[in-house]
Order: C-alpha cells, then structure tokens, then sequence
C-alpha cells in the first residue's frame, strides 16, 4: 500500500518535463522543471524527483504523438516524433519500475484538458476542448465527461483551413501538410512568417489579426465537429496580451450565428476563455490523471 | 406493458419521411416513405402507419438542427431550419401522446452512425463516423463507444476548408458561411456550380474529381480531431459509384502517412467505406436508438 495521499503529474515536453506532486492546486507548490535532453538523463531526474517526494501513483501528459492503445506492444510509448531521441521511447514501463507505482499516460493536451474540467476554466463541463498555441498546435478534448481519444489521438494541429496566398504569402512550415492549422499558425510559423520569434511582435503588429483570423477559423472546425460547451486557449502564443478577444470576433462572425452554436459577444466571453490553472494546466492534468487512475 | 417486440424507426428528412417497424434488418421489410410536407400531414402519416404496426418503443433520426438538451423547454423540437413550417416543430411530443409509446430522438446523422456500428460496416466499432453527401452534408459519430453529441450536435457539414478560386471559381452556397463543406461539396453546390443534377455529370467529367478533393479534405479534417476506426459515406452523392475511391487516394496524400492515421491504400479501402446497409442506414439507426432508449 501507498503511505502518501499524494499523487505525481509529469507534464513531458519536447523542450522541458515539467514535476509536481500532490492532491491539487492548492498543494502542489512550485512545479519543478528539467530540461528534455536524452530519455536517459531526463526520465532519470524525474525518477529522483519522485523518489524524493514519494506519490501514490503517477499521470504523464506527454508530447507524442504516442501509443495509447492498452493491448499494443508498444502502449506508453512515443512514436514518429521528429525528435530522434525521443522516438519509439518507452515512458511508462521505466517510471513504474523504478517507483514501483501505477503510471497512466495520455496526451499533454488532453492531460490540460482534464485540468481544466477538474480545477480550471472547464469545472464539471462534460463537453470541453483544450487548445495549446506555442511553438505547435494541439487539442485535447472531453467528451460526452471522458478524454478523447478515438483509435489513436486526435491530432487538432493539423486542421486544413482556408489559406489566401494573396493575403499571407507564406507557404506554412508543416512538414507534413505545409499550410495546416499549425503550419500557418503556430509560434514557428509567426517566427518564419515575421522573421522574429512572436515575443517581439508589437501589439499593434498585423500578424496578429491575421492570426487571430487562423485560430477562430481552426476553432470553428472544433467547434462544428465536437459541438463543445467550451473552448480553453493556452500556450505562450495563444495566452499572448489582446489576442482572445480578436479570435473571439472572428469566430462569431464566421459561425454567424448558425444552429445553437455560440453567437453573442456575451457567450464568445463564456465560450472562448484562457486557462483557469495559467501555465499549470498540464501538470495538474498529469495529476487528475494519476488520481482517476 | 407492451404487446409487441417490434421497435419503430422514424428516418425524418426534409424531402421524405421514412419508417420502419421490427428488430433489424432481417426483419423491418420495405421500409414506408411519406413525402414531407406540413408537420400535421407528415405526422399524421407517420401516426397512421405506427397505430398499423404496433411497436413498443420510437426511435427519430431527424434534419435539424434540433434541441437535443433534456433538461430544456423545447427538448425534441426541429429549431432554427430553413423549412419554415418545420421551425419550431416537436417531434416527440405528439408521436409519444398518439401512440403511448417511448420516443428516443437523435439527428439523422447520428442514427445512421448507430445503425451502421449495429448491423452495417462499423460493427462494434467505439469510435467510428458516419457521412452523409446529399444536397446537403452532414456527419455523425460514435466516440468512446457513445452517440457524439455535445452541448448541441455537431454540424460536420459547416467546416471550413481549403478552397482556390482559380481552380474552383464557385463561390460556394451555404447561406450561413458561403463556402464551407456544405457551400461547395454538397449535392445542391455540384448543381450549381456544372448547371446540373449530379446524376446527370457523367463519369469522366472533372467536377468528381474537385468533389473527391472536397471530400478528402473534410474527412481529413474530422479523422485529425476524432481520430475514428472507420468513416461510412453514405447519401446520393457520397455513395455516386467511382467516388469513393478517389477520395482514398486524395485523403491519404493529404494525411501524408502522419502518426497513425491511416496510410496505405490497404489501410484506406477499410477505412473509408460505403454504407454496410445501403440507404437503411437512417431508419435502421432508429430503429437501433428506440432500443436502446
């Protein structure tokens, strides 16, 4: 048996693993941070962090994509990442045997979405979207009060929207799809579009309508396919100062107040919302699914 | 206590309603068509019928968009549709008082989804999509083993895609967001835009092949956020013979072999299928949803 009531998150990025441990966002203190170097070396400071704040069970929300059927092989694992390193890395079978307890896995966006629906911006909605805008694109989703999943895991980045050359010139940077979703507007796509990381993009600069106009167009597509009650927008781009209430215009004028979806400017403030947990979305999703483990 | 094991299904369209009595598809016969017209005639019809085969329970695959929230006022109700006669029609109400019976009500869409993973191509499937190309588009899905609903119900049809006017000069012909989906791949967008009824394009002309290429990119983007076992394409339109595998063949260029959405040609003839009950997907799916209820 346990003999903590505590429970680990592990939110796992391409550029930081991010650890906490506890019951919630009361307790949890301060995350801590390491920096993603090799599987080796990174899941061994995680493992040492654990062994010295002992948890009761673990929850990893991790960059994929990954394996998440249980009666695969390679359940728990990364898969066609393009990080080298990464790729084919097994994350739940080393933590569970160095600590010796229950390690559950899913997406860092659907480990936010959980966040959010327990602690944040989404309490109790059985119908809530994710969506993380930094350097990628990412959606995680609760549905019908369960985590999305389908076969494999949805894969929101990677949208294909409607793209007007004669207006935005840039090709898109996806090496996959090239103008997707992520490929017009993730924070590499601004950096490559504006020559400058979105850091040093003034307020006042037009790459921010035009990206408003990319994410209330992507947002739209969630929206008309997963009908959610509501739609939280993290990640250091989609978190950035003015941004919000620009897609939230141009989301009602595109759904131009079709069905039931959300149409006035009042339920755009209630649909359309940043993170009720901040930048700790991801790791108390880690812990939410550690405890409903 | 009812007197009969036979279930009724209602498949409510815009242009006909279509009903059925008994267990499946062994067992319902030919299904009975009446032709749409005011709610009091084309329910009455339907009233008729039922109050001829008795059944112990009602199940409504309806057009919509319709209020689909028990807890609300106009639950069971068509709301906000072009038809105007149909605005605002209940259609539990006066089926479950006339014949005393159990009403389950769902869109078109999901019915046929429900219909298709019970006796037709996605049988047993927990994530799987049904569309229908008609003059309209529309599309339901089972997630987690479960009807998508939402807070309302997806409009997978109102998705915004890409859309070159220099190859595809029509400017689409959604009343709501011009060249959605539905503004440009719908049957109704295909006769306007060649000036005739789709029957009537022959084989080789190259309106198809823009329609696979609508089709690909839709589908493309609900795969990416639902990530379903399966995609059914049903309606006159979707199941026009020589489509669908065109539409294979562009779906997976456009995936481009990502994570693992399906990749090759083998992967694609499973995955994006015709209909396992032809054009009963809908009433059987009714059928399916008065037993569950």
């Amino acid at each position: 048996m346990a003999e903590t009531a505590a429970y680990g998150g592990i939110e796992a990025g391409g550029t930081k693993f991010v650890c906490a441990a506890g019951t919630g966002p009361e307790d949890i203190g301060a995350p801590v941070r390491f920096e993603t170097r090799t599987p080796r070396e990174t899941l061994g400071e995680v493992i040492e962090f654990f062994r010295e704040h002992p948890v009761a069970g673990l929850g990893i929300g991790s960059f994929g994509p990954l394996d998440l059927d249980p009666a695969s092989p390679a359940y728990g694992h990364i898969t066609t990442t393009p990080k080298q390193e990464w790729r084919g890395v097994d994350l739940v079978g080393p933590l569970r045997e160095a600590l010796d307890v229950p390690v559950a896995l899913d997406t860092d966006v659907n480990a936010a979405a959980l966040g959010e629906r327990t602690w944040g911006a989404g309490r109790g909605l059985d119908n809530l979207v994710y969506l993380t805008v930094g350097t990628g694109i990412g959606g995680g989703a609760v549905v019908n009060g369960e985590l999305l999943h389908g076969t494999t895991h949805p894969e929101m980045g990677h949208l294909l929207l409607p793209h007007d050359p004669a207006k935005d010139p840039f090709p898109g940077c996806c090496p996959y799809h090239e103008d997707c979703w992520e490929g017009l507007a993730s924070g590499e796509a601004m950096r490559l579009r504006w020559g400058r990381p979105t850091e040093d993009l003034p307020n006042d600069h037009p790459g921010w309508d035009l990206e408003a106009g990319y994410l209330a167009a992507g947002i739209m597509n969630i929206v008309v396919t997963l009908s959610p009650a509501r739609v939280v927008v993290g990640g250091g781009v989609g978190t950035a100062p003015g941004l919000l209430p620009l897609v939230r215009e141009k989301l009602a004028m595109l759904l131009n107040d079709y069905a039931a979806f959300p149409g006035t400017t009042q339920d755009m403030n209630d649909f359309l919302v940043l993170p009720g947990l901040e930048d700790r979305s991801g790791v108390l999703g880690a812990i939410a699914l550690a405890m409903e483990h």
